[in-house]
């Protein structure tokens, strides 16, 4: 693997997650693979998983880090190509990329969304624009439109816990949020979702308000419906996230009441197991009852983003030799 | 030990000072114990002596060491429970503690106290629920009352020099300051030097204006006085801190001159060594001609604070295995 | 070496050059040397090539890094000796320093000029307090006047690159900015030059617009010019860098047209390489035509900071042990 930005940089899906699990059983194996390599984690938005588990996946693998919170401990960067930097950006992408490209063999890196220009945003500018000019294999700790490690963790969870005969249905449920979010996680977990249901591990369903539908690149294949308790019903997965609108592109529209998952709605699933990439803001997009339950895998669910990262990690430090 | 945040956490007090003491020696020696093993390092507010004592004693002892500035590169946390999150905290420490415990064998933890609502601060809240929650040993990096590394480092720093018969005249003496800072530097200091006093190994006296005594819990069986003078007869070591008014809880109250140690003073003491847990403002705390002169040992008192924390993490090391 | 803020402290040049140019070669055959060695790097101003290059260079000669944020998870230091401390600094350098020598075998330290008073500037107060006070050995990572390790990389650079007979001809030239720039690259960078002129390794001259001539202290032997095309007539190498008014000192005074470089005043050069300490502001110091160009040096150069790092660090850890 040459670069982690989505699911299309994945080979083989089920070779990646049977490294993820083989790696939970044994993280101290592969300390060579590491040995005086180094990795920057360059955030230019707060993180607290993402950089924690991306930054301990590294060193089990004997791996140096080098965490840049760019948007803090440095300065603005420009990317449009063509001004006269007479404003308020210090430095270009093309330059900040090439040299930290110098000083690191992988690089990881954050980019929100602005949740303005709807183009700009799905073009990942910015990133292509990183991948580009840095020179060395570039794992997303999330961009503009995906988070694939979320997403991966996310799969080794649902292949981890699922016991039943048959394929799991999995539900990604619109939440409630009173904050414009990106639609960087649902894209990616639906992503993610359509390619496992590709190769015939699971069943997928997207439930939202109308208006909230996400860009259909994102959701081939997929079963997508307003009706949210027709979703939920015989589900065995639960994902629960708010996104803002696509459509009107970065808008909280009206929703109808009722799309706040709680107890009385795990009834018609199959004793639904429920997920959420957290941070989660209880009882606005997730009940309590839910989180503190025995449904909830959340937290099981960020341990496995560790094993995500370092099964990447791997494949990546494997090419690189 | 499964936790450090007070000294009723230590079975064995002279124990841990002979490990501080050892580690002081031979540094090095027990990398083995760290291999593989990694701590986190919490915080919600600045430091320095902590943060760079701390990470260097663990990487000392062969750990990884993650450093999360949870105030500048994550978000604000909710504590409470039962409130729909629709306000300024973006996870509720349930989940966040909870997450950090799936990446670290450690955690150290700092947060201090908002000096508005006692109880609030004094139950600990914060603190409590993020050891509930995060489900490995913690560390305190100083909480809302108490700050038991500093106090571990003062205790050795008093062992490692005391050189005289008989039991050393230790004095916490109260000292002017403009902002109101919390009790926990003095709290934790009375009640290790209690505890010290408990076991023989000196005698404890606490001066400060009317107004300014500490809460009871933290002083059994302290000599407490508002004379100065009367507390600096004979002194071995003086202690010198601000805090805040516990009775009138957060307050800077008007206090009588006199209270800012200088040489001057220093006449009716035994010659005594000044300490202060830095940072010191100058001429306001404590005179520049003790900071700089013969009887200060502030300088060598932060060096013991890698010390402690060294032999603090070997210990819950070893409970780790 | 015992520390480096200054080409003064350096006592064989060509021997530094060896060393680093030797490190590119083999990165990692020095890793004894940095054993249980911890260097602390501590920055009161933004840094991204300076501190990456400059942790990534103790990392590979086996080092533990500490980088400490001086200016944002710390407090502001009181400089001033005699002064009652009741305002907004919060920690002397003489305890900030000191306590950092406790915990780190070398400390790295950027401090910039306020551009404010010149002759608190170049005293180099802050950063010889640093020094005097931390009693370890301190490696500038750039002072109010200075950035050594970055001339050091541009030495490293032109002398890796030079393939050309007799000495090449290397010119400083000044560019336009829209904001008051310390004079610090240049004035390390001229000295830099000036000590190689004086060892026979090129030619070095220097062009500004009048008003912006550089402390003559940096410049001894140097050519120096307000023709900047007489300058740039058969230069083998141009290094490109705004700087404000020594002498109105920290001003932007308005300067004649024609002083940003681009292709067409490269004509008259030997088909000079184009270098720059970065970040660059492109087309308004340097063209992008450049920049993406074949004379470009940047990246290079950038890279080289490593190297220049790596062998400095060498160079004091032998000194330690």
């Amino acid at each position: 693997m040459n670069q982690f930005t989505s699911v299309n940089d994945v080979q083989d899906i089920k070779q990646l997650l049977n490294d993820a699990l083989a790696l939970k059983d044994d993280p101290y194996s592969l300390q060579h693979l590491g040995k005086n390599k180094t990795i920057g984690l360059v955030f230019l938005n707060p993180s607290l998983r993402t950089r924690l588990s991306t930054q301990k996946a590294a060193l089990n693998l004997g791996m140096n880090v080098m965490v840049m919170n760019m948007d803090k401990e440095g300065w603005a960067l420009e990317t449009q190509d063509g001004v006269v930097m007479n404003g308020t950006t210090v430095e270009h992408i093309r330059e900040a990329a090439a040299v930290m490209g110098q000083y690191c063999d992988i690089l990881g890196l954050r980019s929100f969304p602005k949740l303005v220009n709807r183009e700009e945003d799905y073009n990942e500018d910015f990133f292509n624009k990183f991948i580009k000019y840095c020179g060395v294999p570039v794992v997303s700790l999330e961009s503009a439109t995906r988070h694939p490690l979320q997403s991966l963790a996310d799969l080794v969870t649902i292949t981890e816990t699922w016991k039943g005969t048959g394929k799991p249905k999995v539900v990604l449920a619109w939440a409630p949020h009173i904050k414009a979010l990106p639609q960087a996680v649902p894209n990616s977990f639906s992503e993610w979702m359509c390619k496992a249901q590709q190769e015939g591990m699971l069943d997928f369903t997207i439930a939202q308000p109308k208006g909230y539908e996400l860009n259909e690149d994102f959701t081939p294949g997929a079963n997508i419906t307003h009706n949210l308790d027709e979703a939920l019903s015989g589900a065995d997965y639960i994902y629960v996230k708010n996104w803002s609108s696509y459509k009107e592109y970065g808008k909280v529209l009206t929703y109808p009441e009722g799309w706040m998952l709680n107890n009385d709605k795990l009834k018609g699933t199959n004793d639904a197991k429920v997920m959420h990439c957290l941070p989660v803001r209880r009882d606005l997009e997730l009940s309590s009852e839910i989180l503190d339950g025995p449904n909830s895998l959340v937290i099981h669910e960020a341990g496995n983003r560790l094993w995500a990262a370092q099964a990447v990690l791997k494949q990546i430090l494997t090419g690189l030799s």
